[in-house]
C-alpha cells in the first residue's frame, strides 16, 4: 500500500470520426460497459485517489459517463483539440492542486489494467520525474519509437523524424505516462507546439524531463494491454482479448464452460463451485451463480442473482431484477424480469414473469403470463409456496394467488385467490357432433379471404 | 467504362459426386444463394453483356437456377462430359454471335469478384488473344502451374507432365479465361483429345493461341478467390470466406458487431448509421437495418425491413415480409411474418403476428396469436392505432381491432372491435375455497395415469 | 480378429484437484459423456476382452458410472494413492486370470481411440514384453521422454532425471502401456519406490522389462490424442477437439453445415443424405436425422429421431423421447418431450408438446400446450390424424382429440373430442363501446399501484 497521492488524467476529448457513428468513441461498450469506464475502473482508487476526465466541448454525454462510472471524476473541457499535452492542460486545476503522482491515461483504451498503473507508478517513488508505459510491438510501423540508453528512456521518436536505424526499434510509446506529481505542472507547460501541426505533443515531455536533468524511464507491458479503439474493427477485437481474459479466469476458477469461444461474460461475473455453462450463452453485467447451478444453451442472463443448484434453460431469459433461490428451474422461451423466485419454483415453459414473488415450490405452468401493466401502470403479482399455476393462464396484476392455490388450465385470474383454493375462469366445453367436417366443407366452398 | 461486349460462358454441368448429394453442386447455398448465383452476380452485367450457361443433361434445375438468378442467362446441356473445352462448345451458338470478349468461368468457384472479371478482360484491349486467371497456391500440389516466359503465358502444365523444375512453381491455373471474342471459335475447336482420357482441355488453348503467333497473358488473384467447391468440408469453407468479407465490409461501413465471428450476414443486407448487433445473430437475404437499430442476441432475421431505433429480440425471429416501423421493439420469442408495424409498435413476448397490419404505437400482449389460418385458408389481421391486445389474446383473422381499442387478457376475438371498444371474451372467474386441498388429496389417491 | 485375450486396467482413482470441483475428475464430460466413458468405449470389447476400472476409495460415483458406461467393467478401489503402479496392483486379482494382453490405460484421457489401442496391442503378438505409447510433443518440457535405441524402448526418463541431451527428445511418454499378459504381474510387482516421493511408477516398467533381457517397443500416436485432462480449461481444449473430429466427419459423410465451428455434435449423432444444419445448433446424445431433414438455427436437440424432410426450428428443443415422422414441422419456440408425431405433422409455434401422440398431417396451432401435469401425476394426450387444434389451446391430459377433429381457439380441451367433432370451451365476446376510453381515463386516475 502506498501512502503516495494520486491525480489520473484520462483525455477523452477525441472526435473518433474513423468509428463512423454519431455516439461520441470512448463511449462505445466492450464487455458491456462502456470503454471509457474500463479505464476509470482500472484508474487508482481509493483513499488519496483522484480523477479528473477531460472531454470534448460537444460531448456532454462523455462526462455524465466519466461521473457515473466514478463519483469522484471531475470533468474538464478541452474547447479546441490542440494536442494532448493542450488536452492535460485543460485539468489544469486539478493538477495544480499536487498530487504526489500525475498519470496520463487515454479514453479509448479500455484494456489496460489496474496492476499496470501500479507498475508505472514504481519508479517514481525511486526518484524517476518521468514514466511512460511502452510495449514490444509486432509491427511497430507508425508508432513512436522508445529510444532507451541504459535504463533511461532519452527520447520518444515519431515514425516519421526517425532514423533508419531507430525505425528498427521495436519498443513503442502506448501514451500512458505517470509524472513525479511535484514537477508535472511545470514539464508539460514547457512543451511547445513548434512542429508541422502546431500542436502540443506529450511526448515532448521526455526531452524536458532529461534538459532540466531529471530521470525518464519505460515500463513495458503487452501490446494487447494498450490497443488503443479507432474502428469498429478494432472494437470487436478488443471484445475479442477481453472475453478471452473474462473466460480464461472463469476456467481458471473452476467454471466447466463447455466451449469456452462461444460464451460471454461481463467483469463483474461471479461463479460459485461446480457451474456448468454450455454453448451459446450470453452473460451480461451484475450475474451472480451460486454453487452447482447449470446455464443451459442458448441464455440471456443480465442482473440476476442465480441460487444453488439452478437450471437455466435453454432459450431462458433473465432479465434485470431477477432474484432465484436453490434449486429454481426455469426452462425454455421463459423471461423474468423484477422477480424473487423461492427456493424449488419451476417455470419450465413458455411464460413471462415479471414484477413477481413466487413462494418456495411453486409450479407454474407453461404459457403462464403474468400481466404486469395494463397499459398505463405497472403492478406486482404474488403467488404463495407451493401453489400450482395450469397452463396458459393469465395473471392480471395486482393480484395475490395465496399458498398451496390451484389454478385451472386456461384461467385470466383477476381477483385474489384465497391459499388452498382452486381458481378456475373457464366455460363448458361444447363438443359439437361432425363440426369439423362442417366447418371444412363451409370454409372451403368460401375459400377467398373475406376481409383486410 | 469499356465499350467492348462480352459473352460469358459458365460452366456448370459437373456432377459434384464428392457432395455426396442428390442436389447438383452448383445448386449447393454459401451466405444463402447458390454458387452458381454468386458466380452469374460477379459475370459482366449490363448493356453488351451476355450470359450462356453450360448444364449436365440431367440438371434442369440447374438451368432454373441460372435463369432466376439471372433473367438473362441462356443455358446450353452438355450431353456428354468430354472435358472443359467440350463444355464450352455446347454454347457454340452463342459463342458464334461474336462478343468482343469470350470469358470461360466455372459455377462452383462462389468467391470470384467482378472487378477480378474485369482484370482479366483488360489484357485484350491490348491484343492479347487469351488472358488465363492464376493464383499463388500456398501448396501447389496438384494445380496445373502456369509457365511464363517474360510477360507472356507460354503453357500450361499440369501435375503429372511437369518437370521437377516446373513442380516449383507456385503460380497455379485458377481455369477461368478470356480469349478475344474474334478469335475464340478458332482457338477452342482446335482444341484435340490426344491425351489418356480422350478429353477436350480447355487449358490446352494456350499452346494453340501461341502456335498461332497470338499472346497469351495471365492475370494473377488470391487462392481464396477462386476456390472451387467439391466438398461438403471446402462448401464451408468458402462459406466461412465469405462471413469474413461481409463481417469486415459491415464493421468498416461503421456497424458495431460486438462479436463479428457469431454473425451470420448476407451479401445484400443494407445498414444505417449507428446500428448495433449482438452475439449470435443470423441474417438472411433480403435484409434492410436502419440507424440506430439494435439486433439482440439470438435473433433470426429473413426478408426484413428494420425502422430507425428499433429494438429487435434477444430470440426474435422475423420471417419474410416483416417492415417495421421506426422505435418498433420486437421481443423476446416473438415471430412475425407479413406484417407491417407502424411506429412505436411493441410485441415485447412470446406472440405470433402474422399477415397482420398494426398502427402506430399500439401494444400487444404478451402470448398474444394471430390466429391467420383456419385450416383451409390465410386471412389478415388488422389493429389500429393505439390499441392494447392484452396477454394470451387469439385474434381470429379476418378480424379488425380498432384505434385505441383495449382487449382483455385471454379473449378469443371473433369479431371487429370498434374504436376506442373494451373487448373481453372471459367468465367469472370462480375461487372455490379449499378446493386445491381436495385435489391434490383425489389426484394423490388415484396416482395411476387414467388414460392416454 | 485377434485371438488374443486382453484385460485393460483403466486408472481413475485420481483425485483431479486442479479442477476446482467436487466431482470427481473423470467424471467430467466432453461431447456428452464422462472422460471415463470415452476411455472405456476406446478400451478392447467383446470376445475374450475383460474390464478393470481402479477407483479413489471414496468415488463410489466413479465405480457405478464405470459399470453404466460397460456393463462388463470390474471395479477395484485403491486405498491409498502411492504412485501408477499401485494403482495397477489394486486390480491384481483380475490381472492374476492372465489375459493375454495387459493394458493399461487412464480414465482422464478422453480422445484416445480404438485403434490405438489396437495398434499398442500388436508388437506382443511379434513378442515384445512391453509397448509404451509415445508422441512427439510440441513442447515436450516436463513430459517423461522416450529414450529409444534402434526398434527398442531403452527408457522412460523424467524431465528431471534427464540430461541435456535428453531433454532434446520429443517422443513422450503418453503413459499408456501394453504388457505381456503372462509377465506383466512379475515385472509390476518389481517396481519398487525407491524415490522421493516414496511412489510407485509404472514407467520404471521399461527398466524391468529391458533387465528380464525382454523387448520393449514404442509405438506413436499424436498429442491431440493422449491428452489428459487436469484443468476445466484442458477439458474445453479436449472439447474442441472432439468436436472438430465430429464436424469432420459430418462433413466427410455429406453434410451440409453452413457453419461447422458454431455446430455441436455428439459421438453418436447420425444422419441421412442431404442433412442441413444451420449455424448455432446443440445436439446431444441419441439423435438421428434422417435424409433431407432441416436443422435450422438455434435448435437444441437430445434423444431424438428426425424424419425424412423434416424441418425443424429455428428455436425448437427436442427433448428425449421426440420421434419425428417424415415432413414433420416443428416451428419457432417449441418444446417437444416423449411425443411420437407421424408423417406431415406441423407444430409451427410457441407450443409445448409433451406425452404426447399425434396423427398424420395433424396441424398444431400457434400457443397450443399440452398440459401433462396435473401438479401430482403425468398423462398423456392423444391427437388424432388430420385434426385441427387452434391456437392458444390447453389440452388438459389425460385426454384425447379425435381424427379430424377441430378446437376452436384458445379452448382448454378436458373431456375427449370425438373424430370429426368441433369442439370449442369460450364464451360470448362482448364489446363495450367507449369502453376502452373509459379503462385510460380511470387508469390513468388511478396511476398509483394498488396492491402487491
Amino acid at each position: 500500500m502506498t501512502a503516495r497521492s494520486s491525480l489520473t488524467v484520462v483525455l477523452a476529448a477525441g472526435e473518433g470520426t474513423r468509428m463512423r457513428s454519431a455516439i461520441p468513441k470512448v463511449l462505445h461498450p466492450v464487455a458491456g460497459q462502456s470503454l471509457l469506464a474500463h479505464v476509470l475502473s482500472a484508474a487508482p482508487d481509493g483513499a488519496g485517489a483522484s480523477l479528473a476526465v477531460v472531454v470534448g466541448p460537444d460531448h456532454e454525454a462523455v462526462a455524465l459517463e466519466a461521473r457515473r462510472a466514478r463519483g469522484d471524476a471531475v470533468t474538464f473541457v478541452q474547447r479546441e483539440r490542440l494536442g494532448t499535452a493542450h488536452a492535460v492542460l485543460a485539468a489544469r486545476d486539478a493538477i495544480a492542486r499536487g498530487a504526489d503522482d500525475l498519470l496520463v491515461a487515454f479514453g479509448d483504451t479500455p484494456l489496460i489494467s489496474a496492476e499496470t498503473f501500479a507498475r508505472l507508478r514504481a519508479p517514481l517513488k525511486n526518484g524517476a520525474a518521468l514514466a511512460v508505459l511502452g510495449f514490444r510491438a509486432a509491427d511497430p510501423t507508425g508508432y513512436g519509437r522508445l529510444v532507451v540508453e541504459g535504463d533511461q528512456l532519452v527520447a520518444i521518436r515519431e515514425q516519421a523524424d526517425a532514423s533508419a536505424e531507430e525505425r528498427k526499434i521495436t519498443l513503442c510509446n502506448a501514451g500512458v505516462m505517470a509524472f513525479d506529481g511535484r514537477r508535472a505542472l511545470e514539464i508539460i507547460e514547457k512543451i511547445g507546439n513548434a512542429n508541422s501541426k502546431r500542436e502540443y505533443y506529450l511526448t515532448d515531455a521526455v526531452t524536458i524531463v532529461r534538459s532540466l536533468g531529471l530521470e525518464a524511464v519505460v515500463i513495458e507491458t503487452s501490446e494487447d494491454e494498450v490497443r488503443g479503439i479507432n474502428t469498429k474493427t478494432q472494437l470487436a477485437e478488443a471484445e475479442q482479448v477481453m472475453q478471452t481474459r473474462l473466460r480464461k479466469a472463469a476456467l481458471e476458477a473452476g467454471v466447466t464452460i463447455i466451449a469456452p469461444e462461444t460464451v460471454y461474460l461481463a467483469a463483474d461475473t461471479t461463479f460459485g463451485r461446480d457451474v456448468t455453462i454450455e454453448p451459446f450463452v450470453v452473460i451480461g453485467r451484475g450475474v451472480s451463480i451460486a454453487d452447482g447451478a447449470v446455464i443451459h444453451s442458448f441464455s440471456h442472463i443480465v442482473q440476476a442473482s442465480i441460487g444453488k443448484n439452478a437450471s437455466i434453460g435453454p432459450y431462458a431469459r433473465l432479465r434485470p431484477g431477477t432474484s432465484l433461490g436453490e434449486g429454481v428451474r426455469i426452462g425454455n422461451f421463459v423471461e423474468t424480469k423484477a422477480v424473487e423466485l423461492e427456493a424449488g419454483v419451476k417455470v419450465n415453459h413458455l411464460s413471462y414473469i415479471g414484477d413477481t414473488h413466487i413462494g418456495a415450490n411453486a409450479n407454474i405452468g407453461a404459457g403462464t403470463i403474468t400481466c404486469n401493466y395494463d397499459g398505463i401502470s405497472k403492478h406486482k403479482t404474488e403467488i404463495g409456496a407451493g401453489a400450482f399455476v395450469g397452463t396458459n393462464s393469465s395473471l392480471v396484476a395486482p393480484v395475490k394467488i395465496g399458498r398451496g392455490a390451484y389454478i385451472g388450465s386456461g384461467s385470466v385470474i383477476t381477483r385474489d385467490v384465497p391459499d388452498d383454493a382452486l381458481a378456475v375462469e373457464r366455460n363448458q366445453q361444447n363438443n359439437r357432433e361432425g363440426g369439423a367436417k362442417r366447418y371444412r366443407e363451409l370454409k372451403t366452398r368460401n375459400k377467398k379471404p373475406k376481409g383486410g
